[in-house]
């Protein structure tokens, strides 16, 4: 078989099993979950020995050590994965759930019932722990996956597979509901991305250069999360302690993800006390600044920012810092440079937070909290399968329920169209 | 400009005008839409005189009575599209809905909130209502709109479009929420799929080639909707009076339809009776029967089916019967034939209809009813912008709500991650 038949036979039998997966009770799924986490902990030195082999092709064509350390299955990781399989059996099943029911004038009785989407395919690239994770929720909701990791994790994830297919075939479920791609040639990619009779959704998880590859040869529908140009607009009514806090939290805390912060607004009504106090503290934490010339009037430690500036997620310790005139021109930056992620507006004015809640329609929108809070697991979802920045079918942090949809019962007794 | 830069202009000023549409309360959108009504009333004779023209080019072009009879835009057509029009105003707003609402253990809040999806895309056929239609579905949930219409009714839709964005004018809100497009040329389509910066949704109507051409080359996410091949499965128990009620309904009722039903199953233990009883209606009715080995059988009133007649979408007064063994080659046939539209179960026994409502996963799932109840209005949604056949956002019949998405909102008093 060619590349091309291999994953259509592939897909078809994921395909098959999809539907023995969609009925599964809640009880049956959990428990798969649970034994497939300690088959993983049982089997840590051989999972070991595979990402060896990962690490030392790793060595050998000279990755970076960055690179390196995200391929490395230690024994926490390990430990990670198992728990992180433990945690989405204990979350509640949306498989089922019936979001409606009403009654019409004839007698008929509808509903609306969360039902699975079928196949999911993930498209990741190097930490291997991708495996666990997303097959977890996307079985724990009823689905057939499809995994397809990057070559330079494929000892660990094929490793990985077999462990948790082994599992399915132990409780007599489809091991065709966990299909990983085995192969490196690159091409499965693309054929993948073609079989939209047998794929339902396509989620890739990586850097951004994969995820324009997969939307734009993609047949199948795709969920994606380009970048967080996140903003944090501090209003003239703020609690500046309150507001230092939030800055800080959320562009050095953790500066390299996509819920820090990118830009900050200051409303130029504080701004000639709070631009050099806020300069003072980014500063104290490394923070480099770019500001517009409001700011860099105000203060010695930023840079002048260039329009780019203002487009840009840095992932880096590196801030954006604009003085706005009011909430509206605040509102109206976001909304020429958002990138739909989450924007944060930190105030005490009651007004100007409602209209920031109702005007900006991020997929994230806050009032005095962070922007690290925009996360699955942060917001409550449970698990995180990804963030959506398209608001087709999903937008923002996506859960259990992102992956399923709903159907329409219906309930008659023998009513028929006048 | 050339029919790009005309595309791109027109959905670029669209996105601006969608950004006003989203903050309009409902009281102001349902009185657009019911001033939008009484324009299209009192001109009609304009209407009508635009109208005539499309009509002389159809003739002269050599159309069919049947596509001809679909362009006429008489008084009863105009007074049906301002009653649709004051039908979508009369409905809830969808938008400003909180789904749902938490507190974490952090002292956050957090909550769902549903907002319009911004510019939608309507690429449609012949009838020139979908204009009025579609802008009304569109515009009360916030969204703006860009219509193309098909060039049999260019002068038609034209028309409709000017009075209506005239009442938008009249209240001060953006002419561009409703974009026509009046070129027609056919490469229009093409650059207005490409516009996935601008355009939210696409949602394609008409027939099955000219959606099969926009989903193949739209950068957009589509909702789809291919064709309905509707199953009745009648169970060993299930009533029969009730059961050729239900048949006979869903098959001649008004057999051109998605919902109608193409495929009927008979239960083995009532074949013997029920076969010759349902084929002499259905013979009365002049339904052509195309039967499986059992049913030919049974009544001499069936041809032998062909395999391909079990995916047969007939639009016609035919129908496919196939005698099965139990209720899961039922379930087997269905899932192996099913275009993903409506099924449904006439039984009297609760296990099966249970089990029937669990395990078939197609957009309409029914108990004792007719298909032909699968639609947005009988089932409640209000009217009706399509209905999907893919799982993605929505499946099934699609009203106001289909056309938001939600927002996470999420409300703190300082909270930053640890």
């Amino acid at each position: 078989m060619n590349v091309a038949e291999q994953m259509k036979q592939l897909a078809l039998e994921a395909k098959q099993a999809a539907t023995t997966m969609a009925e599964l009770s809640s009880a049956v799924k959990n428990d798969l979950l649970c034994r497939m986490a300690a088959a993983l902990e049982s089997k840590t030195s051989q999972l070991q020995q595979e990402n060896e082999k990962d690490l030392q092709a790793a060595r050998d064509n000279g990755l970076s050590s960055a690179m390196i350390d995200r391929l490395v299955l230690n024994d926490d990781r390990i430990t990670a994965m198992a728990d992180g399989l433990r945690e989405v059996a204990a979350l509640p099943d949306p498989v089922g759930e019936v979001t409606g029911m009403w009654r019409r004038p004839n007698g008929i009785q509808v509903g609306r019932m969360r039902i699975p989407l079928g196949v999911i395919g993930i498209i990741f690239e190097s930490r291997p722990n991708v495996t666990a994770d997303a097959a977890a929720l996307c079985l724990k909701s009823g689905n057939a996956v499809v995994l397809r990791g990057g070559s330079e994790a494929i000892h660990s994830n094929t490793a990985i597979g077999a462990i948790l297919k082994n599992e399915l075939k132990g409780m007599g479920l489809p091991e065709a509901a966990l299909q990983v791609v085995t192969t490196t040639d690159r091409q499965a990619v693309n054929e993948l991305l073609k079989l939209d009779e047998e794929i339902d959704l396509i989620i890739p998880r990586g850097g951004e250069g994969l995820i324009r590859f997969v939307s734009e040869n993609s047949h199948i529908p795709v969920i994606k999360h380009y970048k967080g140009v996140c903003h944090t607009f501090v209003d003239a009514d703020a609690d500046t302690d309150m507001a230092t806090e939030i800055c800080l939290n959320a562009k050095v805390q953790r500066p390299g993800v996509c819920n820090a912060m990118e830009t900050l607004l200051i409303h130029k009504d504080i701004a000639e006390t709070f631009v050099p106090h806020i300069a003072r503290a980014m500063k104290q934490h490394k923070v480099e600044l770019r500001g517009c010339p409001a700011t860099c009037a105000l203060t010695d430690d930023a840079v002048a920012a260039t329009e780019a500036d203002w487009d840009e997620e840095y992932l880096d310790l590196i801030l954006a810092v604009r003085v706005v005139d009011n909430l509206d021109q605040a509102i109206d930056h976001i909304r020429r440079h958002t990138s739909l992620h989450t924007e944060v507006i930190v105030t005490s004015n009651y007004a100007n937070a409602q209209k920031f809640t109702r005007s900006v329609n991020s997929s994230v929108t806050m009032v005095n909290a962070s922007s690290r809070f925009s996360d699955g697991n942060q917001l409550g979802l449970g698990a995180e399968i990804g963030i959506s920045t398209t608001k087709l079918h999903s937008f923002g942090p996506m859960g259990l329920e992102d992956l399923t949809t709903r159907k329409f019962v219906v309930f008659g007794d023998g009513q028929v169209r006048p």
